[in-house]
């Protein structure tokens, strides 16, 4: 409903408004150092990352926006497809064995393990249909606001998404190079089996080995599955930070744009563009937050469940260093993934208020009506990623997150108490 | 106060403005498939239930409107009585078994059941009282309104609520089922007694044959009266939820409408009519909400109670696999129908916060005292169900509802441990 | 400041306004039957008690509010000095024998009701010295109000705290009566001591037989004393209890008066005044709720702590019916008492709210910047009862304290289980 | 931005406007009680603390705010890096005993009070750079407000200081005294050490002496950096506490000085300057807060920690009653600490809403645009402590507090319970 032309008279408005305080500044000797790169370009790596782990299965994410393209029928649909497959096949086989070992706790947390896996790669299907509508949305958005990266973001929202993608990599690999080491000195304790690959693989995945033969091939695709189920675990938070990110650079730039006008008598017709933008940006949020809104919630779902599991393992002796290492690495890379989520989403809604200072601040004379309700947008709106309405990330959701964690962890401590839980099989192979 | 005047003018009014917009759609084709049937008309298969079930013992539910009366000497009043003289009647017995066994915990289970089922009874017929009067306003809402359901609705209201209706009734019939399935299981371990129905009604009703001689017709009587609560207690959910589904519909029709002028510069007078309007909707949620308000504390209240006693049952060994199935399949149809109040409740509470983007999105020149007022009304009032204003049912309150089941499930787990709860006796006809 | 002035222009505008409204309404008629007397006139039963409990030591309770008056020498305060004297005697005896019996539990128990005994006594000394002006205060408000309980309270205020009183004196000596009784019984299980009368004393009151030999002046005393804390304990609740309906009552006058209004176009000057009285209720309130702040904190902090405590045994097996009776009336009581703090509390908040609803129905042409600016101090102001600015005694504040004293009795029983708190000798004299 | 111009026009104005107030008040003599003095002379016993604990390493804290000076390379720098660097040294030496130990839980406590106490060294060093410019804005803002402490304050903020420090150093004092006294007693129960010196070394420094041979030099320099340990512990909260009393006595003198127009007319001017003096305190409070804000978190976490840590010793028996004495009083004063914390803390926020009365109360004639925006500005703008925006310190923020020390006491002593915790070893030298 015209909002190209809204687009197009706020370019206009905003270039006869800030072009004298952004003439001296060089914007070509800023892009060089990657600010002011559009989202879809940003976001590369994080779909690289998806492509190999065969989520959002969407022709073109490296390539420019309008290359986008959702085909139900395309050998990334195939690929995502086999994935989802073998979760759900995964999870089948963890519910056998669950059922044939009476209930066992700790296979239960497996099956709980691949039946959420299964559920974010269809939420992942799902929102590749979306994607193009979702990235054109964005680069218009994007399009219609002067880029001023440079002036807010110490480190270009390009670089920030790399190394974010970079570092999780890293993690994971060590996290699963850890599991390995463990996996295969957990392994020695295994009953009546002296071939070590052999053992690795079956204390690896009783679900699977205890209603089929042993065979290498089978076991190389066990091992497949499980690097991809870790990848798309990590990918989920990974995703949903690299969105905050982009979302609060956004907002930030709009806060710095808006700063150059600080103290200053605007014309009304200024305000009513800038409560324009901003209700644009809002809706950018509000769209992202509903595509994504099945994902948040099981991201937190998922983190707040397994930190619980495993602070209550913590209590068990660790009878092995390497298993020793392993758990506390994974735990550590768990909590800091779950706090990077907290912070990088709580920026989107601390960035969001920010405009209300400087509207506070204009004179006397500069006050209109539409300053007024560009106000009154900012106070009573709460721009921010929520986790399907049941919770908005901001700053003291974090605390009060951690308070849900101890109280469920109560309750887990007294089911294991009551010996509801415990019950591992002394052979790990079993 | 001149309601009716209103009613009138605000119909013209949006006649005259949202005619063109709705001249093309042709409103019969869709009331065809159901779409703008009124509430009163909606509500019949509740009501259907509800006569069934003895409850609400008004005449007329299922004619028009107009003919709704509530008459205090009716047979519907005297069915209503009788049940709820059972309910109390199995009250007294339950209350009498305790006191015979000490205070044995599971003996205090059934009291609580029969004494909340004798409440909700009670609170129903009060009701009834009130609903001819709460109809009338609804349909007067309903007729000052312009019906738009088939421009937001995806399903009718009307099929929705038959489908609700459907569900719960099969549901609550497998349930009762499996419930007699397992009691017919449990009652092979009584001790004494070799006629197997003599055994099922025994270990069924032990609070009134440990007082009465087993006989057939009272036996018969007993498993009636059982039938009868089970329902009521599905019938508290299911009217709880109908209402909700009923009243966001309403809101979401009024947002349709609304959405229609987006963008638009109207005259203050159309803002001061949707403000009048709102304000009605806004009146209508509180009156229901006041109706109900007893109905939706006894069902939180009761829901809350029995998904912490079944979490703590869980804990226990079951005996037997139909036991089992029951168990399971009792405590998730207990979770989803928990779940669904707060959903469909919620809904009017999110509905009710819509209007308040249209308003931002007014343009500088149709900006006026009305819309400003309008606002105002949007963000300071809280309209959702509220349990007697002691909290209201809205997104986050799911969230808070889940930690409050945690915490008070702790406590009971923590007696249970005590040995104070964990009485049951190794003879279930005792 | 002029205030006199204020009530005076009040009254002669609202005279204007009001007057054809209430010309046909005989007042003199609601007179008789109790409505529309001054608070002080109302309290004059709560004072009674208070005197005759020794609390709030002010000359000229029971005549008109002119005569009311603070003397620190005065027999009065000589009386109440008495009694503060014995509680802070009974406090350090409890401390001595807590200290002799090695921080045993149930002594804990006693030292904290005579310690917080003799808190509210110095409170309710503290208080008496603002008691006239307090007094003074509200009698001018209520005189600056055109006074319309008969048309907004079906009980009047007078009889309701009248039947308070009634209620809670009757309820307290059938409570002092079922201790007495029990602790008669209890006595019987007193080691080595042959005459009952010695044998209920020394179960009564161990921490004086302890150190002073028995003496029949001396138990006489001790009983007198321990009725008097019986009386202050429940004094506290009920003084919360009567001011927060007089409170409630006032904002509700106000509503029904702004009521007669609703829809009608009154000048700017009429919402001015309007907000005025409005802002001196609130005032009062304020005023009122910092007087009282103490001993609101100390009522909520004994209540939840003893109810915590009484839960907790509730586990322990009653010996005899006799105290298994007087322990469940008991504990019953002290929630009913609760829950009345917390419901006629909340009261002052819910009315406080309700004039916004007339000021957002106010037609387009009778809005005025007066109306806007009333109605956003009702949205913004929170009038209630607060402990101290630590929480605000609204609705939803009763579920968030049923929340905490289900936590902290989780505390307690985990102290309990920890063998830490459960310490009660077997003989009950020593 | 031209704020020294705002400032001066601000003094200008005030004098203007309440001069005829203020004439007949001689400030002079109030200053020689100690009133109106700067906040950096007020902070001068703080700040002799921090001097001699090494703590915020700045030059000319005891001179005027003009000499302040910060420089990398100087002594006092080099001061404050050998204790930090000492802590770093303690927590290594702790951590190599915890992973000595298998991971003892007392010997974690000392390896996090070690750690935390370096991470406040940090802390405070990086302060130490935003120090002068700190004080430079606070002084700047005290310059351009009229000075009025004598009007608002009972004891002067530099006395309120001046005790806040005595108090505080004496009861460290005293902690450290009994500190010494319970270790030398404890250290009694050393397996195989006769000399009594030796032994309590040996007994307080068991990370130490257990990878160093005895030597009196080491016993010596490890008690010395004990003592500073004890009292950078006590300054980070006697800090907080120093910087609330300051901030809020600028907001009480703010709120004086309103209360002098309290419903007069002012023109338009006036409240524009009013709201630009309020937004410019609220920039000073929200500059502080972002200042302090790890060092805040730091301090709630670290009390909340230890709160919890000694709540559960409490109900291990005490040996020895100079330990009981040490322990009660150490815990009492920890307590007393943090409820000092949130209580200065609140008053901040408490203080930053009362200017909306006098704005409420303007009469309609003296209402215009900017005393609108002023009372907007107070109703949504948050000014208070934050923890980093994750809590906001305020009145009701105490109770939620309390609240979490006893959830997280429960998980503790779960795990407790379990044993995990629980390994004191039988000798106190090991």
């Amino acid at each position: 409903m015209g909002e190209t032309t809204i687009g197009v008279s706020s370019i206009s408005w905003q270039k006869k408004v800030f072009l004298d305080e952004f003439a001296k500044v060089k914007v070509n000797k800023f892009n060089s150092r990657g600010f002011n790169t559009s989202f879809h370009e940003c976001l590369k790596p994080v779909m690289f990352v998806a492509r190999c782990a065969s989520l959002i299965p969407v022709k073109g994410t490296l390539c420019s926006v309008e290359d986008l393209e959702y085909r139900t029928l395309s050998y990334r649909m195939f690929y995502a497809a086999v994935i989802t497959i073998a979760m759900l096949m995964m999870s089948v086989l963890s519910l056998m064995k669950v059922i044939n070992q009476q209930l066992a706790y700790e296979k239960l947390i497996t099956l709980l393990y691949y039946t959420l896996l299964f559920g974010a790669c269809l939420h992942f299907i799902r929102m590749a249909q979306q994607w193009p509508g979702l990235m054109t949305k964005w680069s218009r958005v994007e399009r219609s606001l002067q880029p001023c990266e440079h002036l807010c973001n110490k480190i270009p929202t390009k670089r920030k998404i790399y190394l974010l993608v970079a570092a999780m990599t890293i993690m994971t690999l060590i996290d699963e190079f850890l599991s390995i080491i463990s996996g295969i000195n957990k392994g020695k304790s295994c009953i009546g089996i002296w071939n070590s690959v052999e053992r690795y693989f079956k204390q690896s995945f009783p679900q699977i080995f205890s209603f089929v033969p042993y065979h290498e091939v089978t076991a190389a695709l066990a091992q497949i599955f499980q690097l991809y189920s870790t990848f798309i675990w990590n990918f989920i938070d990974l995703f949903i930070m690299a969105v905050s990110i982009g979302l609060s650079s956004l907002l930030r730039q709009f806060n710095a744009r808006l700063r150059l006008v600080d103290g200053k008598i605007m014309p009304i017709t200024f305000w009513s563009q800038q409560k324009r933008d901003y209700d644009m940006l809002c809706d950018l949020v509000e769209t992202i937050d509903h595509a994504l809104a099945r994902i948040t919630v099981q991201a937190f779902f998922s983190n707040l469940y397994y930190i619980c599991v495993q602070l209550l393992n913590s209590v068990n002796n660790m009878v092995t260093w390497t298993y020793s290492l392993y758990f506390w690495f994974s735990l550590s890379y768990l909590i800091v993934r779950t706090l990077g989520i907290c912070w990088f989403g709580a920026e989107i809604h601390t960035e969001s208020k920010k405009p209300a200072r400087i509207l506070r601040r204009i004179p006397t004379d500069g006050w209109n009506i539409e300053a007024e309700r560009f106000l009154e947008l900012i106070n009573n709106k709460c721009v921010a990623l929520t986790g399907n309405g049941y919770f908005s990330i901001t700053r003291p959701f974090l605390l009060s997150f951690t308070g849900t964690i101890v109280t469920y962890e109560l309750v887990l401590m007294q089911f294991n108490e009551n010996g509801t839980l415990d019950s591992p099989s002394s052979d790990p192979c079993a």
